[in-house]
């Protein structure tokens, strides 16, 4: 009793002792020994202490199957891109990771190659295409490729109110390894700033801006997991993402083509993925 | 762009250059490098980082106006004593703070002077009492006195499906600065583990008890707030505390008595303010 200063933080730390298992111990007593650095150096007053909590409570209770307000805040705060790095040490010929974001759902529509995935979202028609492939440049045929990007309004399906899926689905590669399907041409949006992130840019005087990017997620067996973006070369806010996501090598031209009077963009991107041996976690 | 490393974590911290007051940016580049330092140094895995986006998201999302999770989870992990003590910083001569908990509830009864406030909740009878004092051992009338508890059980009321409110209420000292009213003896009560804050307590091979103890909040005008509690001497958990509050300071005995056969407990303790000149923020 009578705890405090270090020997609070140790008590607090010597209390995961008996924890199922070394990590869990290993992390709690990480976990308390910066949180409690963090509230000494800043002098934590209890009027901030109790903002933090209604905060983080409102956090949680905006989330729902289709908003992930945590992960938005964890996306704003850099911890996202700070985790993906440390997870995703793999050879420089593999495409490179970005944030997973907010806006994934499982269960996305099947589509086949060169199927238009748009299903009516405003926009300028845009064809996706590339190949999947490992670190050799040979193909990967079967891979699993699941996208998900925003419409013209800067919107995801989830966002809105619809019956189905909107710029979202997932296909497999053929024997050459490609992929291919018609979406529309993403452009910069500004992540959700209604809630208690949103209040966190404002204080912070930050702005929510996202430069114009199209979403994957490949899995083929044996190769890790690549969660990334393909991002719009060009884009004003590719210097200043919200979220620190950008890398340079993760930048596309999206073409102009005109074909019959119409106009349509293109762009292409071959997904590189390291195996699991090569990838170290 | 490219961001990686500590050119990241500068880059976060950075970005709340516009801040709306030196303090929030003070804070926020505080928690920035700390959160960062954090996840450096356990090597954070993505299956972790989800692992913790799902958990703070189910804290929020358990929480509600009579149950809050996120100040349990503060509680467990020491920082809610922590922050008590870097806010209240008095002479030797006032009472010593400990944690709000997560059962302080708005709007109280009002209780007069000697009510009986138990309101039918089960347990022994127990006569609560004393004086508001000042530093200088002088009374202090007119000071608001916020209690709550929980019965004879370990359910403060508002775990229960009750009408009305049980072992909870205000009162006004008189002009001597007494105190007093009947609740009930106090007893040992686990804090509610049936949420993602009792997860991490079994992960981390720790109780969930806290010894018995009765809250105050007392406010008067000219002295800073008292948040604390008084515990029952004797009781097994005074060392094992599960968040780390108890001070040897606010220790009493709850003596028995007995009168025309009936058996009742008492309690006499003294609540000392600090004038807010007194206490350093």
């Amino acid at each position: 009793m009578d705890l405090q200063g270090d020997d609070l933080t140790e008590a607090v730390v010597a209390s995961f002792d008996g924890s199922a298992s070394d990590r869990y111990k290993e992390v709690t007593g990480a976990l308390v020994r910066h949180l409690h650095a963090f509230a000494r150096e800043v002098d934590l007053t209890e009027d901030e202490y109790f903002t933090a909590i209604d905060f983080l409570t409102r956090t949680g209770q905006i989330s729902t199957g289709t908003r992930q307000e945590f992960v938005l805040l964890a996306d704003v705060l850099g911890l996202s891109m700070l985790t993906v790095g440390l997870g995703n040490r793999k050879p420089p010929e593999a495409t490179q990771s970005t944030v997973f974001g907010p806006f994934f759902v499982e269960g996305s529509p099947e589509a086949k190659l060169g199927d238009d995935i748009a299903n009516g979202a405003p926009g300028q028609p845009c064809l996706v295409s590339g190949k999947v492939l490992n670190t050799k440049g040979e193909p990967i045929a079967g891979a699993l490729v699941e996208t998900w990007q925003a419409d013209e309004d800067g919107f995801y399906d989830v966002q809105k109110d619809l019956d189905g899926p909107q710029n979202r689905a997932h296909l497999t590669t053929d024997a050459e390894g490609n992929y291919r399907f018609w979406a529309v041409k993403p452009v910069a949006y500004p992540i959700p700033d209604d809630g208690p992130v949103g209040e966190l840019l404002r204080a912070g005087g930050r702005g929510p801006m996202r430069p114009a990017h199209i979403h994957f997620m490949v899995t083929a067996p044996g190769y890790s997991r690549l969660i990334t973006h393909v991002f719009a070369a060009g884009d004003e806010y590719l210097d200043t993402d919200a979220v620190f996501g950008v890398k340079q090598s993760l930048i596309a031209d999206f073409t102009e083509h005109h074909d019959d009077g119409k106009t349509y963009y293109a762009v292409n991107y071959d997904l590189v993925l390291a195996t699991t041996e090569e990838t170290q976690q």
